[in-house]
């Protein structure tokens, strides 16, 4: 019974949303999701007409998420949605995945995980009680050249790692576009639905996710310069942070939208004892290696010689270029095959429990709350 | 009633094709087709695994194309399959093609077309007289920056056209893999199953394909100087081509096979009286353009002042990598949203009409007809 | 009379030193300048041996730059040398060329300018006092594409600069090899030749002053993360800096020897309002600039619509590229010829007042100190 | 006595020439050649006036290079020139070079060599029977990932060589310039001066010299289609040239100077059974290796473990880049270093011998004859 095809209900993610679209895309290119139901406005009329734009069976298009959960949860298990997707702003991540949880619904989430350091442990201990499954949509992460890097470090072929730089530069909030109509921008730099950072928590928590996943290094201190560039804008845009890792290794971590002309340039590059690489996520299929006395190599997703987790990342052979919605799909396809597995009774296959959780969500928040800290006492050192 | 996803069936792309698979997951990123039923293999019980694979209903699931056109047909309009997808190695595709047009069902065939100028024809009067929609999946014009590419030369940026030069390096034939176990490379190197060419069909076709596209211009008269440089290949894996373009524009066109480490270099430079541009399909998502007396430019995907072609050739913002799936989907989402147009009894949208034709076949066919011919003479001009 | 070469004695740079031989291929490019005499090595037959190579008069091949100044004072005006270049270690720059000044030569020197704040003011005075020209080898900012990028800035093409990123990293002190006979490496990591910083003062000024040139902005705070990473190593070998600039532009510098693989990567890129830029000195020839709203452009060493500066300081079509010599050999063309002017009694064309002087040392010497003085204090932010 | 700068006399090259002042800085750089006489133009007040700009004895400025010759030659050997460099228009190469055999004086000639065949043989002749040095700047042969390229190829790193694409695009002729006061392209473009052919003499010549040095391996057919495009003008400006090598590789040149927007974009790519590469004139110090079954590697000037020819021709460490004039030096420099050990009656180190010769310009000039003859006849092919 349990080769099926895993339903998803969505909460957030009508008509125009930009993130929403992504999920959607992202959970349907590998044909084991399937979208059956959604709450995807708070306005109910908005809802229902995306409903219909996404071919839905109009019972089951909500008009709230506490509505799609209860009824949901009263369906026959054939039919019934599997897991929640919340793909709405900051400040309204945490009511439905908890309830979500509660329901025993599986989660993905968009991150940062929620508002709060107290939100996000709740949501955690929810996650442990339950058991039931929770990822968190890091999705630069799920890049095949990503988990190649991520592999190299951990089977030592730089050595120990001694310097890390991670580069988040966007420009689209180089002027006060919230003013005017701009719904993107008007939630990323309103405190009271995105939380208490700007560009940190829309994009610098990334760059952190992907510097900690990459390296396997946890960030032990931070010193950062946090700036609001664009007058009248209410978060920060911009910010600069010096980074201390446990094994010793020194970082930069910087972030921000108002580097004129940039579009979504997140990239990183890590140097260890014998070696190390670049990446870059407008070019994601290339990694660089370099080494103390060799050649330069470049890497490419689909190419030989790969770890396995690299190559269960990856769809078509080198040359055929995969993006970003093949790399946010790997996070659905993963839950996806953990999720039939429990249907089947099976033990998932550990290349697919490869997906960020709630503990990466905690330290997401944690960073966000670190950050600010230290930029409110003018950049400052502060443990993490 | 209409505004339903797009039903498709599938003939050929069982367990471990490559192409298959390719198209199933373009067909379904945009969440409006379904993959309904299929006959995934000339073996059956693969075929039904691989039905099986795909989560499909296992009385949907057939032995042979014959049987899945014949059957569909007989299902309530509310339930059949909209459209074929046809996705099997070159000499299966005539049969399948034919034979869905004449039950009534849309196509949508891999290239080339098929095995002869004779098959060819006939299929361009089976698809006018029965005014069915068919596609030509040469997925490489599916790129949104190969659409603003055709705009800007459309529109006269350029000026007249002079030169065009179009490559299709591949290395993965190097050496004589077809001898081993190598299912991709096995057909692609029997004539009995790819046709006169190897790598004048297999890749040369879309070069030309996208030569023409791009230009708007078609090619008058070719030289082609044609090898078989592993030995014991039985068809070519290398061609070196001169062009002469209708409005008196010179180019070059070289496919190879035997490139030792290259990937999937599809590129192509244009040049006229003002300017030019280059486009390389393995980073798909940049433009450059050149001009006679200004700065070089480059355009993104997703960026801003785009053509309209090129922004519905688009899913996600600039800096966020579309790549060969996403514009393998373009060829299946405007095929949808026609087939859907037609079902609502509405004019499609022009935008959607944006797809290789049956006549693009024909154009393909008599390419490989022609560079075969002037090969066989030792390389001297033939009229196209 | 006047139009002449101009008469370079040099000072250290004998057999086998890398950054001798780089100021006399400088020196020669344009043919302005002619190499008449040397103090080449504290070891007078290695200075004797030297000259043999550079096919000196051995008459004027002296055995110490006290020998050398002295004796060309004496010899008529119509032989004796016009300036000095001094291309000796770090703790061998000031008494050379507090000598040259006094004795009324001009004078070329290395960088860092000396070893202390206390030495560094009195160049300047003595500069200041005597009139003579006196240049330091910044040689970065001697490329064309540099100076199209500070033009850009001054004339506001940018707006307000908001954020600096500049960066050193090489690798080739990745592991001890001071403690091999490697003779670069093994001045640089020692403090009595090489001063308080490692590669603060090798690399780290170069950045601060390529920053400080191209933005036209002076470094106001820092906070400096400091580190030794090799084992046994006496000075540093990487620093990751923030910086905030007099405007209020935010920065970032990071130059670090232990970036295994890395060569000679120094590169900058700078945002402001309205746009910005990226600069590589290993791809010297393009300048990236973005804009808010418009196409990213390339602009190129001989290129079209360029500034006055970046016009001449290049000597050859677009397309063929000039290269770290060539920008090197900017400040030794334009110092020959202010001299020259002198020498005629004219006004030197402005242009040719465009190299670094003993400010910049002063500048350089401070941003030393500073930097030495935050990492110190485990990162603290210090006030330029 | 003949450690001692080699002394240089020019043929044209006066104010405002192009050529000649590239092969002024690439005698200089080195330090080992000193320019000591010259007959600039055929105009005597301008070839005067130009040896003022030079620093020149004016007793050493003549008005014609006959003059220059004859009266060097009556000079003792310790003042006398040792060589003539001749840099003007095609049509006037043969007379001074000539001349200069006959006189005995080496030669370093511009390319192409002559006007015909028979002025090429007699010059290979008159070399012969001299015993003296003749070289042809092919400069773009002089740059040392060339130099590794064609190691790599001859020690058989890539196997038996099977096909070659080299191109040579630039755009600096897309509309009628002759037709203005431009002076390089005026004679470019007229057949009295420039000879037989336009873009396929002055840059077609150079992409044959590079294909035919870097494989080692010689074109024996060659299928050429010849384009005047710009209305009005007399000679050649584009070429699409099909080629077969001695040893059954394929391969395509093109050339153009109807490129609009393309700058010097010279470049080569070879693929052999085993790997390939790809070099670029405009980022020179890359050489990208693509390997069968390893990842692409990145080799680059000053690198570790390169060829002796490569580092031979390499003057500074890695990343620090060096150019069109560096690579147009190690000419200069060979040449040098042959003329002083014969001087001192020495053999030259073998590496030094690596010049392009007047058996290269034969090639070159036979080269042009066959191109134009296959464009005259249609584009037919034709032995070369």
């Amino acid at each position: 019974m349990a080769n099926r095809k895993i339903r998803m209900g969505m909460v957030g993610g009508g008509r125009d949303a930009f993130i929403g679209a992504v999920h959607r895309m992202a959970a349907a290119i590998d044909g084991e999701i399937e979208l059956v139901c959604g709450a995807f406005s708070s306005n109910p009329e908005k809802s229902r007409l995306s409903g219909e734009d996404f071919f839905l069976d109009s019972s089951r298009v909500y008009g709230s998420f506490e509505e799609m959960i209860k009824t949901e949860a009263t369906l026959p298990p054939s039919v019934r949605m599997d897991f929640v997707s919340i793909v709405t702003p900051n400040h309204f991540h945490f009511a439905p995945a908890k309830m979500a949880l509660e329901y025993g619904f599986h989660v993905v989430c968009d991150k940062p995980l929620c508002f709060s350091m107290e939100e996000a442990h709740e949501l955690a201990e929810l996650v442990a009680k339950t058991g039931l499954i929770f990822a968190l949509t890091h999705n630069y992460t799920g890049y095949p050249m990503v988990k190649q890097a991520r592999a190299m470090i951990e089977r030592g072929d730089f050595g120990n790692i001694r310097k890390v730089v991670v580069e988040y530069p966007q420009g689209w909030l180089s002027t006060r576009i919230e003013a005017s109509e701009q719904k993107q921008a008007a939630w990323r730099t309103d405190p009271t639905k995105s939380g208490k950072a700007g560009s940190v928590g829309d994009i610098g928590t990334h760059a952190e996710n992907l510097a900690e996943y990459i390296t396997g290094l946890k960030i032990n201190e931070l010193c950062a310069d946090v700036t609001t560039f664009v007058e009248g804008r209410l978060l920060d845009d911009d910010a600069n942070i010096l980074l201390r890792f446990e094994n010793g290794a020194k970082g930069i971590l910087h972030c921000s939208q108002i580097c004129a002309g940039e579009e979504n340039d997140l990239n990183i590059r890590v140097w260890g004892e014998l070696g190390g690489f670049a990446w870059r996520q407008m070019e994601p299929n290339s990694l660089i290696i370099k080494w103390l006395d060799k050649p330069t190599e470049t890497l490419r997703t689909g190419g030989a010689n790969l770890t396995a987790t690299a190559q269960a990342a990856t769809r078509i052979p080198a040359g055929h270029p995969e993006g970003y919605l093949e790399a946010f799909a790997n996070i659905y396809r993963n839950v996806a095959r953990v999720i039939r597995a429990r249907l089947k009774g099976e033990n998932p296959n550990p290349l697919y429990l490869d997906f960020p959780s709630v503990e990466d969500g905690i330290r997401g928040m944690n960073f966000i709350d670190k950050v600010i800290e230290s930029g409110n006492q003018g950049a400052t050192w502060v443990k993490v």
